[in-house]
């Protein structure tokens, strides 16, 4: 019997896994954009309760991260999918590892915020973190986006743009250091703040692989370490 | 025809495979921990070729990333591996992929030092850079060496010496940033120094996850986000 002589309800068993695992991936990648905007609330209201929550949500991450993998194991396991089923659930195991590590991330962010709030670090100071973390939070938004919709077009588009994040993290990282020039006292604290960008672009970082997931997925084509140009020429040539 | 009835030659040469990739992976380990080790010798000798070959070795690092997780598709796709065939599968493919992320950091490592060996910086300034490079050397040669021998004892002994890795990190930051209150027309460099020292502890996470993978191959547990004590209890109430 081939698979494809399957009764239907079995093949649609196997559809309906393969979609709810895709759908768990999503409601992750959801709580991590909702931690980011409450990171950006923190930034703005100086909310040290919100700070906590983002510091402390790491938990519900890590669960979904073990819940999702053991589920793309099972289907490993009993379906034994070919191509590109086999193609997708690599991508999503890989895709949930980078989200759990935003997850680390955004913990590490969330005591960096809770120190500054205890320390009555003025607003100022957080001017160029807040910038960063906004545009972060689209990247991730967009990021999803194309993982639910299988655009490899956006997905390279948005590989892109991560250069501009780095200039952009460049020019704060230079602000901060400005200020720790200009008042050693502020040193320690200012420090933090750095850390607190390094961890930003991590998070980007991590978005821009799970991109990368997206273009293997729907290209078949592993351009992680092949030069954009490449990559999009080679996308091009198929059409 | 079960499995078992395959000819022995059919099966020798699937164990081939599955051999094969492992080899590739500790190839792949000994790579880093020979960049590991250039990189000690570049804060002891201040060889600025040495750490040019540091910040330029990632392509070989990638290289194998992309043929070793080529190979682990071409498995699952092949020979449909179960049980603990599959976990080992799944665990080189997630262990790649932090090997990869170790180069990633080396090479950020290494264009730190070439600018602080082009503004000469003192060597003191190191000290603390080279204890803990020195620290996480060591911890990726023993996480490789329990990976080569699947001892998952060991593994979690490795995974509770991160803890004292991340003290040391503490009061080598501490002695950095004394640096920086004292004369802050070092502060763009020790902040380097710092960046290099942070990327040093993330490698050492990177140690830490190959660590987990090797108990969950082991014993089919997932430990990423239980306690330790938990993990251990587990395992020793197995015997």
């Amino acid at each position: 019997m081939k698979p494809t002589d399957l009764p239907p309800h079995i093949s649609r068993q196997y559809d309906k896994e393969l979609e709810d695992v895709r759908e768990r991936v999503l409601l992750m990648g959801g709580l991590l954009e909702s931690l980011l905007d409450r990171t950006i609330e923190v930034l703005d209201s100086g909310d040290r309760e919100l700070a906590v929550q983002v510091a402390e949500s790491d938990y519900q991450v890590n669960a979904y991260e073990v819940s999702i993998d053991e589920e793309c194991t099972e289907i490993l396991a009993r379906r034994q999918p070919a191509a590109s089923d086999l193609r997708l659930v690599l991508a999503i195991s890989k895709t949930i590892t980078d989200l759990e590590r935003i997850g680390d991330e955004l913990e590490k962010i969330g005591r960096i915020l809770i120190k500054q709030i205890d320390a009555d670090t003025p607003r100022s100071r957080y001017v160029g973190l807040r910038t960063m973390a906004a545009r972060v939070r689209d990247l991730l938004h967009e990021t999803l986006d194309a993982f639910t919709r299988m655009d490899s077009h956006r997905a390279l588009e948005l590989i892109k743009e991560d250069e501009k994040i780095d200039e952009e993290q460049d020019s704060i990282l230079r602000q901060l250091i400005t200020y720790m020039m200009e008042d050693p006292r502020t040193i320690t604290s200012t420090l933090d703040i750095i850390l607190a960008v390094r961890a930003l672009e991590r998070i980007g970082d991590h978005a821009i692989n799970i991109c990368e997931y997206v273009v293997y997925l729907v290209e078949g084509k592993d351009i992680r370490h092949i030069t954009l140009e490449q990559a999009r020429r080679e996308i091009e040539e198929r059409g």
